[in-house]
């Protein structure tokens, strides 16, 4: 499959709680990194688990999808408990299968000081 | 052109300094928008100003690039007196210019406490 019919299906199976879908999407071997907590975990199997053990009432949902066939992006409105996230997620493709990810997770922050006053806020 | 160059040739133009350059690639009702800080800046004009008076010596090595034709995404290790920041932007094309920008710059935070034990810290 190409990574955009993996993400595609990546969020839907995870969405549905469906880990034994889930789980065949992904490769054996899969890394899955976050840089901003410098997070990593290996493996399906403890793959599956991480996402499985992720507390609350979340859902996904695809708000931006890059599919270059050997890898891909999503960006997602991830909520949960109410609260609103913004996932961006890289994935890799190997064999067929999703192979490695790296995930954002941009949070909210105060601007800082600008050289311009050309800026408005929304 | 498609997305992809014009990614490329925003970030050249942007390291070189060079905003006559800079400006040739942007629809003059370009849109830039970060939602982390909910600050937005309309028009060629504003823009290439907004981006001229950034401070510090700074420079930005593309490391990832999807290319969609009428959008791709950037992903830039971006460096400023001394400290790295990751930068990823989306942008929209539209009548063979970039017409939309959508920044993220996810900062490091400490991990959240997990409901599994199988993550590594790198």
């Amino acid at each position: 499959m190409r990574a955009g019919e993996l993400i595609e299906a990546f969020w839907r199976t995870a969405n549905a709680r469906d880990w034994a879908a889930f789980g065949r999407l992904l490769h054996e071997d899969i890394v899955y990194e976050v840089p901003q907590t410098r997070e990593r975990v290996r493996g399906r199997a403890n793959y599956v688990e991480f996402n499985r053990t992720w507390p609350g009432a979340w859902t996904a949902a695809v708000t931006e999808l890059f599919d270059q066939g050997d890898k891909g992006l999503s960006v997602v409105d991830f909520r949960v408990d109410g609260a609103a996230e913004t996932g961006i997620s890289r994935f890799e493709v190997r064999d067929g299968l999703i192979a490695r990810i790296t995930d954002w997770w941009p949070a909210p922050y105060d601007p800082p000081r600008r050289m311009t006053d050309k800026i408005e806020r929304y």
